[in-house]
């Protein structure tokens, strides 16, 4: 009989995970079992493929859900990552591996021994970011560890951005994904992370104002902002004591210091209602971040507030103002926080068009020394565009790492146990491998400093 | 039979008022029954007096208070706001009026219609801020509308602060209440205002920027920022249309640019979690803040570092210095958010002194219009400062409130019904009467513009 691999979750980001496991499964002899709140949604990423079935996935119903994983052989969930503990448990109880593309959640970090005691594996972070990042860095510095350099510094950045032919405002932006989650990018906390020995925190109205520059040959330049607790990767991946270690999200050139005035204003906070007026237009709505100015003032007051609130220079003035913040258009919404009015407007300035494709790009940078003293510098970077408005760069590089692993487990090429991360060679070897095949691959440059 | 007011829980903020219940309770022939999580605290506060009676509050056992709550004639309740929408269900279910100092929630305002027809009243907000700020506030508001002026503009501070012959460190601040949500403060949300007929949102970490001077009359130099959603008391306070429009908090000459600097360093921030290093200095925490310096800079260097990445001025400065930010003393406490450490260090330096006396300061500013057009300011600004350490003036400025208000209820001299905030005058005249007879009592003033 057939393994059955079964995906739970047929949103946008399980496209390409799902096409590549269907157009392996004959060869490779393994069915696929797709299940989603919405049945139909299932149905149609499994496109009548011989090997696919579905089924709707009942949120209110967790016995139905176990049942489904006691009958598969390994499961990927695809769904929201605060379900992942109950995904794991019923995992454990019917011994059925499972990958998820997840941050790895302390609760689920605690289920190790019995992950191993049931003798499957919880193999977490397996997406983009966290995902292909992890493989690729730890690739290099197992590679510069076994030369016998010493590594002082690593910094990591990554993007969902959109491709250069489709590139056409001066943000070098569009929506690739949740335009709420870009809206809000930076609020969810303050990043830590190290720099030349110094343990740093910056707040976040401060992320967009410390911004690394990167240049990805043959791509282009780059902006790159810390995000989260980089600290913690000092044990992930084993770099105890490096001088420096931040890792980031990367935006077009430009693009931080126009965000970066957006945040001091405040005009991306969730945390006022605001009704206005019916007539409010743009500049009045920004000139009250702003003040110092009248509700009625001109373009010119407003913009010259903005910049003495803010500190913005004239690069990111224009990129307001490309916006219409210093216009006298109406406001489309009135009523909602400052995150909500924003965002309406940012949706039509910044729509991915029908035939636009995404990218992503993802560039590391290893300082190290050789054994003999000499001061070096390697990069590693990735650029990569999607297909289309279905299978995107996005949905490419979450899916793939998943779909690849989940095969190699079924050939039996991987049998880990327990809570497991990619940091392996075990697995990050035949993945970046696959991912080569795929044309998901890093460029890697390696010069003195 | 005496009637019975019930107070629920007995913690520091309930001491002047059950001091000022029982005194009165023999006389006006009541009896009071105080119910807390801690039973001997109860015992405590009721000090043995024959009109008192405890018993310990279950908080497991909501059928158990609803019990005590239909005994009682009427109940004040001290609980958490969070409890107040369940004990307002069961002060409907059985018919007994509740008074409570906590902000009015859209959940209890929805119970207007029930409460009516059960006969009571919920009274809200009936503390110190909110609570005599409304009282004295619409008690202005509504002579100046009686004498036919038209009120622009109306401003209003509160502060809980430290009694001047108290007041013995350069940023005029102790903590007189919950330390953790004094360093927490301006971080709950956005403030929305209006000024000068603009709209205005300050995002957290621009609310010390914007600030106020204010000067109380015998009392001294202040400083206010806004706080939360002043535009809410457009339509409590009946003054739709108004030019200027804000609420906000007092603090002492200089504090807001201290507290400012530390807010851009990010060094109030909960929400990244630390690990340091045994013998981390405060002036290495410090620099992880400001960033551009190394860890090992001298005090001058972390000093320039801070004032670039903040802005802050040397009289703010100043007040980091006395905080030690700059010295090498060690870290007290090395794992934790950046709050929990700064709070440690601000718990050593702001701690009140067993003999030293809080105080409380509120002023509102009315700019109006005279019928004939003159333009005049009036002020009404309270100063109360504590007995001791237990009827603070926090405690009496939120207990006497709340004490005076029940004490009319069983005198029936008033007897509204329904969901009510004390914005009007059969509430405010009789209150403002009672506190001005305990000694709080604003003073006015009344001038050309």
């Amino acid at each position: 009989m057939p393994k059955c691999v079964l995906i739970l979750g047929a949103g946008r980001s399980s496209s390409s995970l799902i096409r590549h496991l269907l157009d392996h499964s004959v060869r490779e002899d393994f069915v696929v079992r797709i299940g989603d709140l919405d049945p139909e949604l299932a149905e149609r990423k499994a496109g009548g493929h011989p090997s696919a079935s579905t089924f709707a996935l009942d949120a209110g119903n967790p016995e139905a859900r176990r049942a489904e994983i006691a009958s598969a052989d390994l499961v990927i969930s695809m769904l929201p990552a605060f379900l992942h503990p109950q995904v794991a448990r019923d995992a454990i109880a019917t011994r059925t591996t499972l990958i998820t593309p997840s941050y790895l959640s302390p609760e689920i970090a605690a289920m190790d021994d019995e992950a191993r005691e049931a003798g499957i594996a919880i193999v977490n972070e397996l997406g983009l970011d966290p995902g292909i990042d992890h493989l690729s860095a730890m690739q290099v510095i197992d590679e510069l560890k076994a030369q016998g350099h010493t590594l002082h510094s690593f910094e990591s950045y990554t993007g969902g951005l959109v491709a250069p032919e489709s590139d056409d405002n001066p943000w070098h932006y569009k929506f690739t994904w949740n335009p709420r989650n870009v809206v809000l990018a930076g609020q969810g906390g303050s990043a830590t992370f190290r720099k030349n020995g110094l343990n740093r925190v910056l707040p976040p109205h401060r992320l967009f104002k410390e911004v690394t520059q990167v240049d990805v040959p043959g791509v282009g330049r780059f902006e790159g902002y810390a995000n989260r607790d980089s600290l913690a990767y000092e044990r992930i991946y084993g770099l105890e004591g490096i001088d420096t270690l931040v890792r980031g999200t990367l935006r077009g050139d430009g693009f931080c210091g126009g965000w970066d005035a957006l945040f001091a204003l405040g005009m991306n906070r969730d945390d006022a209602q605001l009704s206005l007026p019916p007539g409010t237009t743009w500049r009045a709505f920004t000139a009250g971040f702003a003040g110092g100015v009248r509700g009625d003032a001109d373009a010119d007051a407003v913009r010259s507030a903005v910049a003495k609130t803010t500190g913005a220079g004239e690069r990111s003035l224009d990129l307001l103002e490309w916006l219409g913040l210093f216009g006298d258009e109406p406001l489309e919404v009135l009523q909602g926080s400052p995150c909500e009015i924003l965002q309406h407007r940012l949706e039509s300035k910044w729509a991915l068009g029908a035939n636009d494709l995404d990218m992503i790009v993802m560039w590391h940078r290893f300082r190290y020394r050789t054994a003999d003293g000499e001061a070096r510098v390697k990069t590693a970077s990735l650029m990569y565009i999607g297909e289309d408005d279905t299978h995107t760069a996005m949905s490419l590089t979450v899916g793939l790492p998943l779909a690849l692993a989940a095969r190699l487990w079924m050939r039996s090429d991987w049998s880990g146990t327990g809570v497991v991360l990619p940091t392996y060679a075990d697995l990050y070897g035949p993945l970046l491998e696959g991912l080569a095949a795929e044309g998901i691959e890093f460029q890697e440059q390696d010069d003195p400093e």
